[in-house]
């Protein structure tokens, strides 16, 4: 192959190389038909057109969007797609964009500062008509700075106060599982609580709590663990609850079901049988956790909705609307990993 | 060649005068030396070249001399990433590009022909220096465009003869697959293949299919079942196999780890157990599959290391080097799953 670039080529490069004037060339490929029926000789109108075609000619961004003040892109940031729900969030939003005649495109930022910043910017300079941000972190990172710019902009999956926001009701989440574990005789018990930085990690985890104690039980600081979002964060997590020999629970509640399942390795490994020996919850009920050899009890959050309505959210924004933070609402899934009566020790 | 006069010649003008497509004229005389060879007979590929030569013929004077700095930028483009592995494979495209100072981003096309073609236009339109496309299909749907279009492209997951590819060697890890189960004393087996547009599924269907039959093994053609590569895909499809009382396998091959964990859904549901009443290997070795409470044996594929190596034979094609296809070995990993002599019946 050549090196030239696709859509790397001018309005000025087609018309300089057919001898037109710019402007010409503009109305023949942009205008509307009467337009370019005007602009030039049907044969010169039809040279231009092949020439554009041949070289893969595509309207600069810029242009196109001073033309039309609109690229209809939408940019889309999230912490890392290998987390099963921000991949199935991310579909909701391009089901709901597509519908509105949006493209989007999404960049992983491994909830690092610097990259967060840096994708922001690639975004920008390519001219997306706002932002869905999937990985806020609680201290705001760069949002305050892109408001500030007028970058439109919302959040998804995680919330932060004084944004608008599509997420999850967390804490009910979490106050679901507790409720259910406490319902089944479950008294000493732990928490993989995932990323400190991460309003669901601390949403569902502090929701888990507040119904658990509000129920008569005790949870010490040392029976919440924080970790990665993932299989080996879940089951390093679970093998430190698992091995301490002066707490061991009857029950786990893991915030994520990636961790879950990393919970259930290490379970396996310590030879606990899932369902009887331990109890262990998820969340976000993903394709994975009715499927499991010990099917995982799961909350389920509405995650393509919750990606559908960050795009309308933000289509709202771009239209100057009235627009309000959205929380649904999950249920819990009890599948085989907690379907038991704790007998009480 | 009257009408064809030295140094005015294009692309074009040598298929017609030679009655073959443009794509494969572009594809002998530009693309790298295993594209070249996979393009057309090596008799047709002198007769382009012998053509080019007697004719003067040069690439295309108005695309070279249509060229503007890069973006530094790529365009990635998977069927979905809420396919684990594309989504860890789009992590390696990251990392190699952040290496080499590039920004990445990613779509999803549903493996929708239409959709794929109108994501490709849009990356272009935001200026992307190249692409990556992981989401081919064995007909090769719009990427002969690209290259009649001299957009700078590689595949990655999916291999297409004629084009340049980051793959796994997935014949080979369907033969290890075989042998395992075969070694094992497995004589009934079927096969959860995936879809059959996707190399990936071909191939690891025919490579299990080619060892198990060189070992002297029978496997009817009711015995592969086509199904999409995710949970439910694999779990429809376990169940139709499993439902079969003409001839129910003692173990099963799925092409893929999300859909192997579909199927060790529906053998649970059918009172099965697996591992013991059924041996069920996947493909890919997620990060899940050690894990999960009946570990998973998967055949590894180095997803990591084919987004690093897509983006290296990318930025070789930006370069204008010379790029050969680069396939990687798979290794197997036996797990609980399979990891039991099937005592003959």
């Amino acid at each position: 192959m050549t090196d030239i670039r696709p859509g790397s080529v001018t309005l000025k490069d087609l018309a300089a190389e057919l001898g037109l004037h710019p402007s010409t060339v503009s109305r023949i490929l942009h205008g509307e038909s009467d337009t370019a029926r005007g602009a030039a000789a049907p044969a010169t109108a039809q040279r231009v057109r092949d020439l554009a075609k041949k070289v893969g000619y595509s309207p600069d961004p810029q242009a196109a969007s001073l033309r039309t003040r609109r690229t209809h892109l939408l940019g889309v940031i999230v912490p890392r797609l290998s987390d099963l729900v921000l991949a199935v969030m991310y579909e909701g939003i391009e089901e709901a964009a597509d519908d509105a005649n949006y493209s989007t495109f999404v960049m992983n930022s491994r909830d690092d500062t610097a990259m967060q910043r840096r994708k922001v910017e690639v975004m920008l300079s390519r001219r997306v008509d706002g932002l869905i941000i999937g990985d806020a972190h609680l201290d705001g990172n760069i949002l305050d700075e892109l408001s500030v710019r007028q970058v439109p902009f919302v959040l998804m999956n995680r919330a932060i106060a004084g944004f608008t926001s599509a997420t999850c009701d967390d804490t009910l989440g979490g106050a679901l599982v507790a409720q259910h574990l406490w319902d089944r005789g479950h008294r000493v018990v732990s928490v993989i609580a995932g990323e400190k930085y991460a309003s669901t990690a601390v949403d569902r985890t502090s929701g888990f709590i507040s119904r658990f104690r509000a129920l008569g039980g005790a949870i010490p600081e040392s029976a919440i663990v924080w970790a990665p979002f993932d299989t080996m964060g879940g089951r390093a997590a679970a093998d430190t609850i698992l091995r301490n020999t002066n707490r061991r629970p009857s029950a786990i509640f893991a915030v994520n079901d990636f961790a879950a399942i990393g919970a259930m390795g290490a379970a396996n490994s310590l030879g606990l049988l899932v369902g009887r020996d331990l109890a262990i919850v998820g969340f976000n009920d993903t394709s994975l956790a009715a499927q499991l050899p010990i099917a995982l009890s799961s909350v389920r959050s509405p995650m393509l909705d919750i990606g559908r309505e960050a795009v309308k959210l933000l289509l709202g924004v771009l239209n100057a609307d009235r627009v309000e933070s959205v929380r649904l609402a999950p249920t819990l899934c009890v599948r085989a990993s907690s379907d038991f009566e704790r007998t009480a020790t």
